[in-house]
């Protein structure tokens, strides 16, 4: 009788903070947004001096506050879940366990030699905005536009690698150490600034030879920046001219997986259809309202 | 008799002001297109000091002119409309009200100590220039691929924006104070200009391991460039693709919603059909020449 | 008998000076080439005060010779041609006069006060390599993708336009003249350089909400470059989608054009079929080796 | 008896270095990649003078080792293949070369005044890094997408060219030598700069009129970035849309290509069928394992 009514407990909790098909669970989903993103501001705020010099104890108490609810939050997820080492394992249970502990590890090394080290540490709990990918939600046509390019632009990378290394080195060569090309990778460096259009300016060849090679390149970067743009618009007329109907349903399949998205209790299995009764991976039964 | 009459001076001046298909309202409309770019380049050369020293009163002059002639505009356009209210608070009545008032507000607040804000209310008339998007006209086949795409796009640059977050943060802890990378907000600003292959200069990683990641974050934004670009254009051929014909007819709709642009006097609908004799939206007849 | 032959040497004049299917014609076209890519050569050494000061008779001498070539050509030009006005006042006509007449206006202008005047009048000259363009041939899909997407591309410029205008003045009214952005102009002209994402880096944005503006309008610039791209590319897929036969067809018009481009003696009309016996234009018959 | 056990031992040592589809085959592909990225890494390293100080004998010995490899694969190439002129004249022939005799001279040119030589003559091994280009494979779509667009690509970058001299001469005309348009040549260099929109900002209008010319070029070089990307954009949709088929069959052959490709030990000629039994070039039986 106990133990039913634990497990009641623990599959209502399972769906609050799994699914997002309860108003409970949406509720927790919108709080858990606001607390992620409530905590990428405080570590922005923290790292600006004159900010931290003035309100230091109220970031502080704000830290605190977020750290013990993902702490919750991480205890909870592993707890309603059958298999928790699946969970500590997987992608998002890393992330969750690195955006928690760096507060709890600034109590142990409080030395004054391990601050440098402390404040890297603080920083890692900008990954928790990675957290928000999974509201980015399933998978769609732009991603599977990706996919099927990323063959093909890495190939264009790697050429474009290929041709900053031997530009990189003729500049080097023509310009010299007096224009601030002082040596082979930061030459190299520039290319790459040059040839992707961004042209920072901090280094800039002053030889005419040097102009002139200059703007080799840029015409270069200007005419190959075609290449991966028409690889990802073809990949993607493809994909998305396929079939318009695809596209319409899918859509449908976004809804149902943000508004009603069932995840087993027990192998952590998402993406079950509408009217599943049981998990198509462990065949657990799935719990609805 | 004189209500009769009234009504006939009300239609007649409706006519030339809301609507484009007599010589008068043609008129009125290139007057009020000269007006709005006259305004905004007086307001931009006002902010010039050398110009201003040396033709304030000109200026001066210039504006209370133009001040005038949107004044009897928002006056004649709030009485030849039935339904005043709705066009008050519509977007175009509110822009010309906010364009018109600043430089009345500029009597009441002389003081020497309102003069910064006066100054921002002067500028508030830049926005004007917006009235010029009405003359850009109807819907048509662009706006409809950004409309479509938008919310790809949407997910798009939230994911740049993550991105930006994550490599603004390492970039702050490569670098660190020295190179310009002072707080983390100014690191993620740096590296959205990176990413967009703005790249300003004013800050630029000196270390060999920041430019080696700067030349990742290079690549990176360089590739994915690719995907809004993909993506509008696959959108566009789709949308311009299914039909030339539906093209044409919709040029031929256009020159038709310009030139013989039908505006009800009573709810102030428009794209009335050519041959429309009522109202679409309030039954209220509509008055051809 | 005087009359026929000198026909004759006028008729053989005008095959080698407009057309280009003789062997004759050919020599004249590739000496013209050169003697425009020489001139264009000589202006931008004469402008490297350097190279100027030491070799100053040098580039004399040449410009003499090659503003004699180009005297003796439009002098040919115009003889060779039954209507000279109408080769005078065409755009060509127009080209070949004003790189021919600065030289000679350098002798009348000698006096010292002229001498910046003179300046610009040699700077003339460059619009010569518009010449060049003679020889880019003709019409294609090329120039019918960009045709058929100019009005679009136009309204999205105005667009940015309008987007610059009204960001331009947020930037002058948060940034002000202690950042670089003195007035609204410059403030407009700072826009313009970030959305096309150019960015020089000589104004920048210091104060953190400037900055956060900046990353606005950096990542919509980075959004909307897809909007032109994704019009040409899907103009220009239309163009050169909807028949391959046709593309075939045109490349060998295009080298009939280039090859046997017969030019009529009396209207100066070209492009007339390779067959063509009378100009297609004015009747007037045509000749053939 | 000898000559045929001769044969044997150059027929298997032609299958190791010019082919891959054996077990030694693979493990010496695999052995040179990594050779030549050492040696990329060694001619970079070298650059850096802070490191070359500390380590110059340990980068010494590295590149010793990497020259002598590199002699043995040369001289093997050479003795293995029926025709060794034709492999010696090839251009892989002459990467191979070029990227080993470098080290060799350093030891004939060791007089003082032969460093500065000396030193390009080192760097002349980073085209080694050409030699990667052999792993990219086989002809696949991207290239046939940049083979089919590239004339219009060169009409299309000649245009931007006449449009940089043009407007760098106009932009010297304007702003002068004061704003660092010293000369037209370096007009022409900051012309490409912005329109390409690279931007370094090593040079930057001043003068208002400048400005306004300089926000002109910026926004044609952002619009005409479209016709190149279009260009790629529609040709690869063509190549790719055409046949998906075709797609699946060129990717199995790509494997074929790289994983059993077979190289004439007689002719160097490559792209032998899989099943083929004689080379198709010149006859010469291929040997498999």
């Amino acid at each position: 009788m106990e133990s039913e009514n634990k497990h009641t407990w623990r599959t209502r909790l399972h769906e609050i903070i799994y699914e997002a098909d309860t108003p409970a669970g949406k509720l927790f989903d919108v709080v858990l947004l606001i607390a992620i993103l409530a905590s990428i501001i405080l570590v922005m705020l923290e790292s600006v001096s004159s900010f931290d010099d003035k309100y230091h104890n109220l970031l502080n108490i704000g830290e605190w506050i977020i750290t013990v609810l993902f702490t919750i939050e991480y205890i909870l997820r592993i707890v309603t879940v059958n298999k928790p080492i699946k969970y500590i394992t997987s992608f998002y249970g890393i992330i969750d366990l690195l955006s928690t502990i760096p507060k709890y590890l600034s109590l142990i090394f409080v030395g004054t030699h391990a601050l440098v080290a402390l404040r890297a540490l603080r920083l890692i709990r900008i990954f928790r905005i990675l957290k928000l990918a999974r509201y980015l939600g399933a998978s769609n046509q732009l991603a599977n536009a990706i996919k099927a390019s990323r063959a093909k632009i890495s190939v264009f990378l790697f050429a474009v690698l290929i041709a900053s290394v031997i530009f990189g080195t003729i500049m080097y060569m023509v310009e010299g150490a007096d224009s601030g090309f002082t040596n082979i990778p930061k030459s190299v460096y520039w290319c790459i600034v040059t040839m992707t259009t961004v042209g920072f300016g901090d280094i800039a060849p002053v030889t005419p030879l040097g102009q002139f090679i200059a703007a080799v390149i840029m015409i270069m970067g200007y005419g190959i920046i075609a290449v991966p743009t028409g690889i990802v618009s073809a990949e993607y007329t493809k994909a998305s001219g396929s079939d318009k109907k695809v596209s319409d349903e899918e859509h449908k399949h976004l809804q149902t997986v943000v508004l009603n998205s069932q995840c087993c209790i027990n192998c952590l299995a998402e993406k079950h259809q509408d009217d599943a009764i049981y998990c198509h991976k462990c065949g657990c039964k799935l719990h609805h309202d």
